[in-house]
């Protein structure tokens, strides 16, 4: 063990064991956990080549391997809980993405929700053992949020009991899909659909789109690989292109709407089901926020640990990089930041799971408070850990370029959450609407309960723009419940002036919908102080359920951190709404730099809590050991171009160069 | 030609070609740039594989062919103008690296710097034929900015007039330098000198590490690539361990410093001399920010103009995604920005060359302002080209991620920049040292002039921290010369706030360095303000050169929205310092919004108006014709994984599954 990060560990004021117990949700869930990764660890059979070394091609082949490995083992071991499956695969697949992503995550879960019982006979027995590979194409090329642009059309014919699905345009060719360019032999084709020459809109059909035997595409159908991406190279995200493909009847799902024999329409009897599905998935989102950046941070502090570099007092040693000011300043609200998307994780699968039990016995209230929540959660989450991975490779150096960093990796492959599941600022503007729509019924008198309750008419009377002399201020900055409070009054300023631009464009006989448009850089703004209000909130009330006083201590320092950061990050807003004065905001500098240097002792074994495997975390620079150099001279030893000692190039090119000369 | 940019283009409200010749420098500098691009445009050697559809040993050996072709190309067209040969480059390389750039930018300039008499004699040919291909390898694996604490060894023998050079730890392998692991045959090596017992700290020697005939590496060195990293894939980062090698001492660069045959040392007359290169090089990196965020928003915007998407008003057709005030808001900013750092980066250049010929004359003096202001500025535009780039990625949804885009690699090759020829926060601290030294200056009654006289103890008395309401403002949000003094003063506000946090840590007892490392949050900001500052105040004196009534309009709107939006950034700054009040930021939120819309008109015409030709952009999403769809269609055809309808691990892994299940 490098003896740097030994001394570190040395130093921390508590009991890390007893932290990982935390965050994973007691003793029992920890144990459960690492047994389950040494099953993976143990296993011969989970060899791997790094696949930074790969072709894009060798890439995919592996995850296919891993993936059809993946089915036998879970078998094979008897894992069968959801969570578990989760934790086994993370362990196998590293950054990486599996080859069979979306059978699990989209085609399974549409066929159980969607068939009738006739189809749940024939399909699911296919799909559950892999004969059928499936995947879900909505988005086209041309369009994505917005569902009702879709192109693709199935036309029913009554004469042969067939749809027939058509990509009428360019623009209209599925694509995005994981899976579909080579993996799957059926999709879930999303679809207007049409009958007696009626438009209905979307609704979903199997269709077949490779032979089961032959794999190879069927008639009318073009099917392939979009191309390379930023990252997720082990995907095949496929295009989809189908001309007079004939698909029966009965692969319409139809569970709620129907086509009868001679065409007949049958409206689903309601629209909200389909909701439960899209706020879990963002809620599972806010958890991978937390998870990217308890990686990243894990390799960026304990690299700072190891490294050193310049000097603080001239003819010294080169002191440990985590020993300046603006590194800590970097990494520790980030380091904050990963314990806060945690908890907010916690909250929110924990929420979802409460809540669900409430709409399984058809009661939906409380759904609206949490879709709003998931998605405007989902966007501010995933746009904070996707600058703070950025953040993390740059507080490395030159390193943190190298693919060794695993930086890099994490960074590709977490991206994409800000666009997918709802792309980030349209998240924002849902989240908004809400807002407003509550604000609005505050105003008319009606009280309100939940989140959104600061909005109460009561409340926000108080709290408009002035400037800060116009009003006292008793805000403690040393206490959390008072700040929590100026998040929520800054939520508050921030609703407020939206819905008054809102106001003032109507005044200006602006449409409704211009008003909205024109008022979304506010609207925006407000979604996002909402969300951080909620956050800061979360983490507060987590430290009332932490017993041990060392790990009470430390959690306490890292949420003040948390809060106060945001504070100055976003000084502008609380002054704006006359929260806070100047002095207190120059305090505020201030008390951070203590909190920086309290944490300063703890921060390895901080980062140590979240107990992610080396195996896990495929990083030289964030190895457990601290041994980064003599790990890096050995990676690098293995890139292929190393596997000659003179590249083929310098006889081609170089060498003939001379005499050209 | 699509038909909604075909419009956009008919409604601009200015002559895009002149405004192409300001961004050039003048028509004729437009009309030479054309021919050299149309040089490698009508060239039947000009044809390459898309480097994303290659594996890394072919895009290795893609980049080597295409160095050794434009080395032959320059000469046969007699291109010899340093900016035509960089012109003629960035054409041909698109987002790529060069795989003999550093012998070019590093490994001649300092022979050319460095060789005395009789090394030149000996060396430049060599290299200019490129028999001899080198590198500079300084950096090491645990050694990065600080030069003192490099390990490498060169230890003089005088018995047999050599010296003999080693890398006695793992940290001291030479590890990143370009062309290092496969290409060079030489290198010029960074060594701590020893001679006679005693150590003189770090110098420069010629080492041939492979053989010029076999290309085999010679006995003591091993060599080789340091494998994948983020981007520069075609680029052989190299190790270097040396063992033992003996080398002549005539290969020690003796211009300056020298050891005589006996071993004595000889100290360089001055150490001032190698200032100038990185002060150079930083400012070309402004330069670099510049066009990174022209490329990125020209995609960007041109593909918003083409994107339709979701709804404004029910039932309407899809708008075009630049109708969307959020889109807007997070592009013309960055289009502003484009602007701004390519009129400082022209600043810049011109400065150097002016101030270059002083040098030459012996004229030192306005170096250090020079020196300090590149650092900064270098930090300051690379960091916001960064994410600049980042935040056009995202604004073309899901597409931006696909390869296509270009966006990914030109992220990938453009975040080095905030990493290499000094990292970012100490390039900011440098610039803060000469801040605060200059502040110190003025208190001790110095008149200071140039750039920094605002610190002049008569200005910054009227600048501290305090609530707006304690000193009147007479700030006109709409004029920019009066937003150009709040910028001033507020960069004033951060440096006296640093300053005193400095002296209040020394009247606590602390030390010196101890002090600066504890302000150094503060440090940096003040850096950030002072360069904001710079950046805001020549774009506004660029306005002053600009003739044409129709472009000063347009380039006023931008530089008046890059100047409001960075107060909205950072409305705690201009808040905190009492130089604005709350109505007035709030006045300023709605002054953007009517900013955005004035520039809606007029966006595609102004990254028309960089003039990036479709082959320099690489990108289906920025093409100039907007044909957006068709043409990605037929790229992601081209992906390897295409190559074969049913890939390999159908029959491998997935269809023997069945039967196991």
């Amino acid at each position: 063990m490098n003896h740097d990060i030994l001394k570190e560990r040395q130093n921390a004021t508590f009991d890390v064991e007893k932290l990982t117990n935390i965050l994973d949700g007691g003793p029992e869930k920890t144990k459960r956990r690492r047994e389950i990764e040494s099953m993976v660890l143990s296993d011969p059979d989970f060899k791997e080549e790094d696949p930074n070394f790969l072709s894009r091609s060798e890439r995919y082949e592996q995850a296919v391997r891993k993936s059809a490995q993946m089915i036998l083992k879970l078998r094979e071991y008897g894992i069968a809980d959801p969570e578990e499956i989760i934790c086994y695969k993370s362990m196998e697949k590293g950054h990486q993405q599996e080859a069979l992503g979306l059978h699990y995550a989209m085609f399974l879960p549409t066929l159980y929700s969607q068939c009738d019982a006739q189809q749940s006979r024939k399909w699911l027995p296919l799909a559950e053992s892999f004969q059928v590979l499936g995947t879900y194409a909505q988005t086209e090329m041309g369009h994505g949020t917005h569902l009702r642009g879709l192109e693709t059309t199935a036309t029913y014919d009554p004469a042969t009991q067939q749809f027939v699905l058509n990509s009428p345009t360019v623009s209209s060719i599925k694509w995005w899909p994981g899976g579909l360019g080579k993996t799957s032999n059926h999709a879930i084709v999303l679809a207007q659909l049409h009958t007696q020459g009626n438009c209905h809109g979307l609704h979903a059909f199997i269709v077949p789109i490779r032979d089961m035997n032959t794999h190879d595409p069927l008639p009318g159908i073009v099917v392939g690989d979009i191309g390379p991406k930023f990252g997720f190279s082990e995907v095949d995200n496929g295009f989809l292109k189908m001309d007079n493909v004939r698909i029966p009847r009965e692969n319409m799902l139809m569970k709620y709407a129907k086509v009868e024999p001679d065409g007949t329409y049958v409206k689903p009897p309601s629209a909200k089901l389909t909701y439960g599905t899209m706020v879990f998935i963002r809620s599972m989102i806010v958890g991978e926020s937390a998870r990217a950046l308890a990686k990243s941070t894990t390799i960026a502090i304990r690299y700072s640990a190891v490294r050193h570099q310049s000097e603080i007092r001239t003819g010294s040693p080169e002191p440990q990089i985590l020993d300046y000011q603006t590194q800590q300043y970097k990494l520790f609200p980030l380091l904050a930041t990963a314990y806060a998307f945690t908890f907010v994780g916690q909250y929110m699968n924990q929420t979802y799971h409460r809540i669900t039990g409430d709409i399984n016995q058809g009661n939906f209230s409380e759904l609206p408070e949490l879709h709003a929540l998931s998605a405007g959660l989902k966007a501010f989450t995933t746009w904070t850990a996707n600058a703070a991975i950025e953040v993390c490779r740059m507080s490395c150096g030159g390193h943190g370029y190298s693919r060794s960093s695993a930086l890099p990796d994490i960074y590709v492959e977490f991206t994409p959450t800000c666009t997918y599941e709802g792309e980030n600022t349209v998240m924002m503007l849902q989240t908004a609407r809400y807002l407003v729509k509550s604000y609005r019924q505050a105003k008319a008198g009606q009280q309100l309960s939940g989140i959104v309750s600061y909005l109460n008419e009561t409340e926000h009377r108080r709290i408009q723009a002035q400037p800060a002399s116009a009003r006292p201020t008793v805000v403690d900055i040393n206490d959390l419940a008072s700040l929590v409070e100026v998040y929520k009054l800054r939520a508050a300023t921030l609703v407020d002036l939206a819905a008054k631009s809102i106001q003032q464009e109507l005044q200006n006989r602006k449409s409704q919908e211009d008003a909205w448009n024109n008022s979304a850089i506010d609207l925006v703004r407000a979604s996002d102080a909402h969300c951080h209000y909620v956050v800061v909130k979360l983490f507060t009330e987590k430290l009332g359920e932490i017993g041990d006083t060392a790990i009470h201590s430390v959690l306490s320092t890292l949420a003040l951190l948390y809060t106060l950061h945001g504070i100055t990050e976003n000084s502008g807003d609380f002054l704006l709404a006359g929260l806070l004065n100047v002095p207190q905001i120059l305090q505020i500098s201030l008390r951070i730099k203590e909190l920086l240097s309290q944490l300063r002792p703890n921060a390895v074994a901080l980062v140590d809590a979240f107990d992610i495997h080396d195996k896990k975390l495929k990083s030289v620079l964030g190895r457990y050991d601290g041994n980064v150099y003599e790990n890096m001279f050995e990676w690098a030893r293995r890139s292929p171009l190393n596997s000659s000692e003179v590249h083929d190039s310098f006889h081609k090119y170089l060498k003939p160069l001379r005499s050209k000369l």
